[in-house]
């Protein structure tokens, strides 16, 4: 498996016969200056690096894959590529990877469990070397199928909940609290929680969660939900919004769960003659990059997605060095714009 | 290498050995029903599969990966995850291409032509199946690597150059030629071309020359250049607007080569009392999902994303089931809406 002749690819395509013939040396020496370079002289080996550059051969990884073994890939599994949260996650972890050559493989389950299961197993099936997914709330099958892998898993984006091996994200029943507390500071009383909410994102649910607490210990009235199980986008934002208030006129403040949602809240209430912050007061959750450029620029939620990328890439690595699991919570930030009016009490 | 005992992974890693051990049979026949499974009697085949999904094993495909031969990957190789086109792009190909049991590995060279060389390398070592790859200017390594893999390689996002094999993107010439001609018909006079222009964008070179080349047709004064080497931001926009008013006052029309920059672009100016559509007009390029969110709502260009990666997909199994090269071209959109005062000709 380690050395010999690869077949011919196909006409034209560098193989280490083609190697070995421009540098004058055996198929064996060329294969051994690949996979034992020690046992080769540095000057043929110099030779032999050159050839190959030169005619653009590309080591084969498959054929080192003796079966047991581990590969450098990481599976990366996602439930959705639409968010620039994760988009930012995926870009700060796979740069970070690549420094100590591992080569990450995608998955996007986009929040089906079926896939999830099926994405998972075929991941696995290349040995990978660790599994970073988002969120702790898996199918069964999917937490058995990892933790029998014995491949290190990286839990990302949630915190809150049982554990298979490692995590780093933030706590997100505590962020929906902070929506909430920083929309009573600022002097809002009849409070709805608005977006996206499928059945598999509990990260979302946990948020909701977080508000209606705040609101209790508050002694406000309770949250209305007002809530749909499809994807955030801005025109979900416009027709939740203009239902929520034909049923519930008396809402003045709303907590959305995704900024992109809350961009099309602003504009429903835009046309339906509601003052921005000053008649009713509005938070996102993301800080996506618009957020500062709507009218009225968006209060939100500014989770930590770069070191979330970067403290994952750590801990895999740190995994398969052998390292012990552990669990880091990345910390978020209030950030209070013009869509809330100012607050009258600090916030953390 | 097609068969007998996988030495153990960890411990309580399921094994080939834990499976024979379980069905009571031989390693090699669980082996054959994995890879030869014709080999073994249905009723035997349907107990071992059972057996499998209980202990939680999943065959491992390195194994099978003899050298020389391809595996089921599909290395992708995007310039950027920030930019909502390629996240799209993306998650419709990987979609398309799990039907056909083919696994993206996913590359990101953030635009540094060293990184796309190593890249590429490091996905070819993996014999993928195919590569699909941001863009038709490549540095020329890549070109010859690509080239002598003999993998078929799909160029995308891009039409107009050199292609190395097959190709499913825009002419992104002609789409700067429509938002020049769009600002144009809407009586604006004195243009400029803003926002980023990283050395190896190639498309954004290619849509400020169309702009160029719609201008001097209409006989106006020459297209002002207000770029900068960087990723594309909403604060660069803000920048680079109030640096071009400063230089060039008389400028009424900003063709942005991005709608997260003209999303800036847009603050920039309501803060300096510069009336958005009546002293000046601005259109955007991609159609992000807040473009119709801002105030005023963002013309733009919308490219055909979910189509380029549909058939980025279907084009991937075509050349990998032998049939011949291709070039697709995908239409974009001019999307007219309040940054641009009403048109007085009719768009194409």
């Amino acid at each position: 498996m380690s050395s010999g002749a690869e077949p011919r690819e196909r006409g034209g395509t560098p193989t280490l016969a083609s190697i070995a013939a421009k540098v004058g040396v055996s198929i064996n020496t060329v294969s051994r200056a690949i996979r034992a370079p020690k046992t080769v002289r540095p000057e043929l080996r110099r030779q032999i690096a050159e050839a190959m550059d030169e005619l653009n051969y590309v080591p084969n990884r498959l054929a080192g894959g003796l079966s047991g073994t581990r590969s450098d890939i990481v599976g990366v599994v996602v439930t959705s590529l639409y968010y620039s949260e994760f988009a930012s996650i995926i870009d700060t972890l796979q740069s970070a990877l690549l420094k100590d050559n591992l080569q990450v493989m995608l998955a996007n389950t986009r929040y089906d469990p079926d896939q999830e299961i099926t994405l998972v197993r075929s991941i696995l099936s290349w040995r990978p070397a660790a599994v970073a997914i988002i969120g702790v709330d898996h199918p069964a099958k999917v937490t058995e199928l990892l933790k029998s892998s014995g491949v290190p898993v990286i839990e990302m984006w949630d915190v809150g909940g049982g554990i298979i091996d490692s995590a780093v994200g933030m706590d997100h029943e505590g962020a929906g609290k902070a929506q909430a507390q920083h929309i009573i500071a600022c002097g809002y009383r009849h409070l709805a929680f608005l977006g996206s909410m499928r059945e598999n994102d509990m990260r979302a649910r946990k948020r909701a969660r977080g508000a209606a607490s705040a609101i209790a210990a508050a002694g406000l009235p309770d949250l209305v939900h007002s809530v749909r199980q499809e994807g955030g986008r801005p025109a979900l934002g416009e027709e939740l919004v203009h239902e929520l208030l034909d049923h519930h006129p008396q809402i003045d403040g709303i907590i959305c769960n995704s900024d992109v949602v809350a961009f099309g809240v602003l504009k429903a209430l835009h046309e339906r003659g509601r003052k921005v912050p000053d008649d009713i007061g509005v938070i996102g959750f993301g800080d996506s990059e618009a957020a500062n450029y709507v009218t009225p620029s968006l209060s939100t939620i500014r989770p930590g997605r770069h070191r979330i990328g970067e403290l994952t890439a750590e801990l895999i690595v740190a995994r398969i060095n052998g390292e012990e699991p552990r669990t880091d919570v990345v910390d978020w930030e209030l950030i209070a714009r013009n869509s809330t009016r100012p607050s009258r009490s600090p916030n953390r």
